[in-house]
C-alpha cells in the first residue's frame, strides 16, 4: 500500500512538472507570435499577447501606463510607422512558472532600425485568463 | 445538503482571500524593513529581503545580475557610502498575490541625496521560501 502512495505522489509531481513545461512552451509561443506581428507592422496583433483589461499595467522609462487601451495608445504613438517599429528581436528568454496560473518571462529586446538599435530588458508577468495566457504586467527598460 | 456545500465553498473562498491579504501585508512589511535597513546604512540588512540563492535575478540598466552574492556586490559597489545611499523612499506600492506562494510588488523608489534625487520604478517577484517571503527577481529602472 505504501508503495502505491509513493507511485501516486511521483505521478502527481511528474504531471505538475509537465503542466508547467507545457505552460512555459505556450508562453514562449505567445511571445514568438508577438514578435511576428510586430515585424509585420501589426501593433494590434502584437498587443493581443496582453491582457485586454483596465488592470493591465505597463512600466517603461519611469512611467506606469494603466490598461490595455492606454498601452495600445502608447505603442501607436511611439511606433507610428514601420520605420520606427523596425525589426523586433527577443533573446535570452527565460519563462518560469510560479503557479498553475502564473509565470514570469524575462529577456532582452532589440529593435533593428535604419538609424539606431535600441535594446533593453523586460520582465513580464503572464497569467492564465479564460481567453488564454496573457501578459498582465510588463516592466520594460532600456540598456545603458 | 446543497446549502452546506455552498457555505463550505464560501468559507474556502473567504479564507483564500484572507490568506492572500495576510501574505500581501507580510510582503509590505518585508519591504518596509528593507527601507529601514537602507536608511540605517545597512546594505546587508537591506539584502535580507532578497532570496539568498544563486537563482536570484536582478535587472537594472540593461544588466542582468545573477545570484545573491552578485547582487550584494553590485549594491556595495554602487552605494559604498552613507552619502551615496542617501535616504530611500518607496511610494505607490502595490502588492498582489498571484498564488499561495508567489506575489508581485510594484512601486516607485526615490533616493534623497545631497546632490541629486534619482528615482524610478521597480517590479519584484516575491516568493514564499522555507525561510519566509523573499524577493526572487527584481527589475528596477530609472525615470527619465
Amino acid at each position: 500500500m505504501k508503495s502505491t502512495w509513493i507511485i501516486l505522489l511521483l505521478v502527481l509531481i511528474a504531471s505538475t512538472r509537465s503542466d508547467a513545461q507545457t505552460d512555459e512552451k505556450t508562453i514562449e509561443r505567445l511571445l514568438a507570435e508577438q514578435v511576428t506581428s510586430w515585424n509585420d507592422g501589426d501593433i494590434e496583433g502584437y498587443m493581443s499577447g496582453y491582457w485586454n483589461s483596465d488592470s493591465l499595467s505597463f512600466v517603461s522609462g519611469g512611467i506606469l501606463t494603466h490598461g490595455y487601451r492606454g498601452t495600445l495608445d502608447r505603442y501607436k504613438k511611439k511606433y507610428g510607422s514601420k520605420e520606427k517599429m523596425g525589426t523586433l528581436e527577443f533573446s535570452n528568454l527565460v519563462v518560469r512558472s510560479v503557479s498553475a496560473s502564473a509565470a514570469i518571462a524575462t529577456g532582452v529586446w532589440r529593435l533593428n532600425r535604419t538609424n539606431d538599435q535600441p535594446w533593453g530588458r523586460f520582465t513580464l508577468i503572464v497569467e492564465k485568463k479564460p481567453e488564454g495566457w496573457r501578459i498582465t504586467h510588463d516592466h520594460t527598460s532600456t540598456g545603458d
